[in-house]
């Protein structure tokens, strides 16, 4: 499990790397919510994600012997691109196993960056299963996207951001909501919160289909979705909570949230037109359950995560295209 | 003649009015430019320009006699959005003289901001007599777009922001570019950015057609363009420098940079593929600078002005869609 002291050194490692995204706020968006909205917009960190944190804090920590062996990973694409953009830093190679039918920015990015990529079929493969395998061929150390203790702890760093900003603003958090596929982004971020705030209140979303975390935390024991599930979230289709992940938001998070297709599509084109923000639809659940009301938010200060930028322009503009 | 302590008054001003935008960088950027590039996002402003600071800064000093009576303004909408906005917070009339062909968001937001709007046509009206005559009818106070010190020492802010970010990364800048149309965001923050660093190059940056500010730098006099000019950068489109502006900007610019269409259709691309920012085109002049190589960034630490996100859904995707 762990504590605070994992993310601040999680930071120090970071310093220099990640960019230290600010808290925003929309004068149309404090108006719907009633309250104050802060907004993390992680979609400007490095690689378009949050998850050059995680990726990076976990590579830094290989030994001399790993690293020389090289790494593997899998992931929809955000991780992808975290995992071979701190390879690149640190040279380091790395391998990774990606959906054949990710977005076309998150297959070619994760190239450009020196990641080697290997496709696979979202609704019949099993990228673990995959990964694991090379990696054992190769002998080379997996990079878990979400549920290794390394990971957890460089995700919070964004939690930890929050915390040391929004006390800066004098704007302490009652809320903080934070898109959430197999947890480590909620987790991490979590602990760094409560740590700072004891009081606040962290809701993971997600998207309707893929609500495995919420179910979890409604049972408090880990569930999976079911296998016809569909999402236009591509970064947040996890089957089921992390184990080490869970362990931690089954402590610290409230209920989940969750959010249609046509929320997120919604909440996408507000971010295009009053935030100027590119938010992927994964990165979109958070503004999408306040601009639903999943959540009160009047006479609050709440917080919401952006959790990435990396969509395709087709998707974007026809999403765009759509009324209000 | 604004000095450091008119940017001062502002910054205080609008202290919990503007968003302090970050500096953000990016991995494909430096890497192009072969050095450091912090980019200042001011599409992430409050109203989506960074024009919210000087309209602000205007309209808080007027007296309580002229504010009770309104202002008139005119503006290609940026200014407009910035002047409605900052009307509302100090509960003041505001009028706004605007081309007919703006943006249809600018229009929109202007008046869903509160402001009245008065539309003219861009190539046969003069906008600056539309409004002189609106208030000498209305006994109202004019809120020039750039040609006045309360704007200038708001605009100024940018660079004080710039100057005391910098600084704090540990990056002294060597070069500032500063998207420019009349000259108030550009003279403002070259007063801040030459106080904390003396040595400093500010560049303005221009679309070719609507290059009078690199025109008159050169000749040291203030020209105009042709009236044939045309660009895509609706919120460029000034027709001559600024009295105030220029006898700023003749003592403290370097020469002036241009760049096409295509140079800024470019950057447009860019920032959504790489920065996942929404920038319009006037916006995206000095990104358009480094990209196509206008000024050496070699080993430099590069400072560039984002100013404005206000454009289009039709327009945005029609440049998205090109090859890059």
């Amino acid at each position: 499990m762990i504590d605070i002291s994992d993310i601040e050194a999680a930071a120090k490692r970071l310093s220099g790397i990640s960019v230290r995204t600010p808290l925003l706020r929309n004068f149309e968006l404090d108006q719907i919510a009633g309250g104050v909205v802060l907004i993390k917009p992680e979609c400007l960190q490095v690689t378009g994600s949050f998850k050059i944190r995680g990726a990076y804090n976990r590579l830094r920590q290989l030994s001399h012997e790993q690293a020389k062996k090289g790494v593997v990973a899998w992931s929809s694409g955000n991780h992808a691109q975290g995992v071979a953009a701190a390879g690149g830093l640190l040279n380091i190679k790395t391998a990774i196993v990606m959906p054949e039918d990710a977005p076309r920015a998150k297959l070619e990015n994760t190239r450009k960056l020196g990641g080697e990529v290997i496709t696979y079929d979202r609704y019949s493969g099993d990228r673990e299963a995959i990964a694991r395998g090379i990696a054992v061929d190769r002998d080379a150390a997996l990079v878990p996207s979400y549920d290794h203790e390394h990971i957890i702890a460089g995700q919070g760093t964004v939690g930890l951001e929050i915390a040391q900003d929004a006390a800066a603003l004098k704007l302490p958090p009652d809320q903080v909501l934070i898109p959430c596929g197999g947890g480590g982004l909620s987790s991490g971020s979590a602990v760094a919160l409560k740590d700072r705030f004891p009081d606040v209140f962290v809701y993971p979303v997600e998207p309707a289909d893929f609500d495995d975390t919420a179910r979890s935390l409604e049972l408090d024991t880990r569930v999976s979705i079911e296998p016809a599930a569909r999402s236009i979230c591509d970064a947040l289709q996890t089957p089921m909570p992390g184990e080490l992940t869970f362990a931690i938001n089954r402590k610290l998070l409230q209920k989940g949230l969750t959010v249609s297709d046509d929320e997120v599509r919604h909440a996408m084109r507000f971010a295009f037109r009053n935030l100027k923000l590119v938010v992927e639809p994964g990165g979109a659940v958070a503004l999408a359950a306040i601009l639903s009301a999943k959540v009160a938010t009047a006479d609050t200060t709440t917080v919401i995560v952006l959790s990435g930028g990396n969509v395709d322009i087709d998707l974007f503009a026809e999403i765009q295209a759509e009324p209000n």
